[in-house]
């Protein structure tokens, strides 16, 4: 089996040779701006992982992990304008380097070259490739209008939060994955569970992700560190705080969520998290959703060999990001 | 063959009964809005007469006529927050009614429920149908686009403009017919007249619209007179004065794009309008290209009742629309 970062090497070089358009130049130009940015490329390659796990050869599930790797791209065009975010991978978001319009539109014209590229797939079952990609982009947008929702909610449960992050997050991270399998003719069992277990990696991923915003080395993840305290966001560690916090820091967390020095505001949030051990409550949620996920691998009774490259690779990713 | 109101009918028929989803509702609850505000349901009729013309059952084409409609509304739920429109058919747009961000998401949402309608046509062919579908959404991008580049470029030419609403409004109706062509399983050369017979109609149907933002009724378009005078921007009506002024009245001209008051904006650039006979050159323009589209559906070679009837419908709704 290929290794991550030869994975890595294949999805940089296709995506360093597709070109998305010509004219008008002001529409194609952010979206190069923004495939250019990088990252981790994580879902193209948890694709070809797939695909190559199952037997076949990555090529053959390239224009998968590009669209993957397109639609993703595209949700966070779409997504920085909504959160409003400066930054993006250390570089100007692009509704901040250009225009919101152009924004809205360079993320239309991604989301539609997504499906242009799915289609290039070759396999006797385009319509189910194109069924798995579509749930999981309706799944996506379901999961970030939540998240909006979360803004003007008062109360948010655990439940609720984890439904929000496995919808805006996990599925897709899922779907990249049973992409792959599908591709390779992986039988209909095992690529339920090579889902399963992206989707729960994508929920531990995604609580990692909270954690390290506020807990995070901002020059190492290129984000805002104490973004989410600054907007007052439900993340677990919050929703978490405010069942757990006694009546006094309750009404002073409470207070907080009105504060207008960002500092003070993210200071205060961060001695609460400290007072009440939130870190450690999430990290432990976080490895209830890696064990579900490792289950999921197990199950498929691949040769051990390959089952340990793939749980690598996730344990990897995660400290990586730690 | 079946009349415009009968294929009205049975489109309206279909979206009254079609769900898009229910949770979270305050994404799909624009959606149902959206889709509920009316509207001529013009290239979805398309759609449905090509099939019909070509012999099919008009069944085997309403969910390409649904997604072509979905698709169409997706377009002007992004659009509306791109131009700050405040009404769209008479009330309120999804953007004002909630806001910017439920507006990106619920247009977002609808552009992908508008491929799972496509995809659920019976066709053998249902990469052509996807390619041509997503081909002609690539360009309604790049036509938006084009058409906000026009606000800041100092000089637009009559070619670019044409260009632009090709882009913009055209390929959409060419594209709504050769859909309903392909379904049909006409041959290829018959599907190339229809598209091009859909495409120049539409070119005609903007050229329509532009005359009508300065000189129609706003009770009976839906739409505020003038709006496009107010924003500047460059339809073929003002391209055509800025070509054609004299010296002193292009130097007015350029100080009324500045103009404050829009009132005294619209009143002067009307009079400008009826100085050098604009409208008179738009209505020209505007039948060259219904000439041009009436050449290729004749050279389709159907019965003539056949042709009586699209012919017919093509200039009814150029009519209904005056």
């Amino acid at each position: 089996m290929k290794s991550y970062s030869e994975l890595l090497q294949t999805i940089n070089k296709k995506i360093s040779e597709t070109t998305y358009g010509s004219y008008p130049n002001e529409l194609y130009e952010p979206i190069s701006y923004m495939m250019s940015l990088g990252g981790k490329r994580l879902r193209p390659v948890l694709t070809l992982m797939a695909c190559d796990m199952f037997g076949k050869d990555v090529e053959k599930a390239l224009n998968a992990a590009l669209a993957v790797e397109v639609f993703h791209n595209f949700t966070l065009v779409h997504d920085d304008i909504m959160d409003n975010a400066p930054l993006r991978r250390g570089k100007e978001t692009v509704y901040k380097k250009w225009n919101m319009p152009v924004a809205i539109l360079a993320g239309d014209l991604m989301m539609i070259k997504a499906t242009d590229f799915l289609c290039e797939t070759e396999s006797s079952d385009i319509k189910s490739l194109i069924f798995l990609f579509n749930k999981t982009a309706r799944e996506v947008c379901e999961g970030q209008q939540i998240d909006m929702n979360f803004e003007v909610n008062e109360k948010v449960t655990h439940e609720e939060y984890i439904q929000m992050i496995c919808l805006k997050t996990a599925v897709l991270l899922g779907a990249s994955l049973q992409l792959g399998a599908m591709i390779a003719e992986a039988s209909k069992e095992a690529s339920e569970h090579i889902y399963e277990f992206g989707k729960n990696i994508g929920i531990a991923f995604q609580i990692q992700d909270d954690i390290l915003d506020s807990f995070g080395d901002g020059s190492v993840t290129g984000k805002q560190v104490g973004g989410d305290i600054s907007s007052n966001k439900k993340t677990l560690l919050l929703i978490e705080l405010l069942e757990s916090a006694h009546k006094d820091d309750k009404k002073f967390l409470l207070e907080l969520f009105k504060e207008q020095d960002q500092n003070i505001k993210i200071t205060e949030v961060l001695k609460l998290y400290d007072k009440y051990q939130i870190r450690d409550f999430a990290e432990s949620k976080k490895q209830t959703y890696l064990d579900i996920a490792m289950k999921h691998l197990h199950a498929i009774g691949l040769e051990k060999a390959k089952t340990e490259i793939l749980e690598k690779t996730a344990l990897d990713l995660m400290e990586r990001m730690s």
